[in-house]
């Protein structure tokens, strides 16, 4: 890790400009793509999803991926993000074209999770 | 609210794109400047600070304050953060040059959250 990097994602804290743009790689260290932004909980501060920009693997092209967050961890010796998503999760996944972004409200919230075996939270 | 800003900021969630340049005001409504960027816990995804540029105002510069992301509350009219904040706080504030980023490490941390007179979260 440069020093540049240490930097902007010092200790346990990492800017949001820097969460925009960092790798996103599959368990077994396949760079999947990258981190194109983070929905957040306007008054908690609570990030909800990870946006991901898969593009090239697969041949899938750059649409985006809403990932529930807590699906991500990150790996501080790539500097990235791990996602353990298969290749058929991916192509089946909810996506969206970047100007064609759905209402994140909670059916979509419920689709999103439920497609990742995930319980929708209770908020 | 604009058709773009409710894309962008539907229901409860923001982009972290959108947080970035979100204006943010005094209790007087006074516009204080933006929110730079969010620093995020990488891990649970939780938003520690907003980092606010204040200008102009007050006659301060563009310098870069770290506020505890609970001090801002989300003004749905306003489309922007209210923050509680005093010039006198203001000018006493923990800030920094935007290419002088501090280490975000545990004592940076209790010294933000005490001088606003909060606890510095137990993590």
């Amino acid at each position: 890790m440069t020093d540049t990097l240490e930097r902007n994602e010092t200790h346990r804290l990492i800017s949001s400009e820097k969460v925009e743009g960092t790798a996103v790689y599959s368990p077994e260290s396949d760079k999947l793509g990258t981190v194109s932004h983070v929905m957040i909980d306007k008054r908690s501060g609570q990030a909800e999803y990870a946006v991901l920009e898969f593009g090239g693997l697969f041949g899938i092209g750059s649409d985006h991926y809403p990932i529930p967050w807590d699906m991500l961890s990150y790996d501080t010796d790539k500097g990235g993000y791990i996602v353990n998503l298969s290749k058929e999760q991916i192509e089946g996944a909810p996506r969206y074209q970047r100007d064609s972004m759905p209402v994140y409200d909670d059916n979509y919230g419920r689709t999103v999770f439920s497609y990742y075996g995930l319980n929708y939270p209770a908020l």
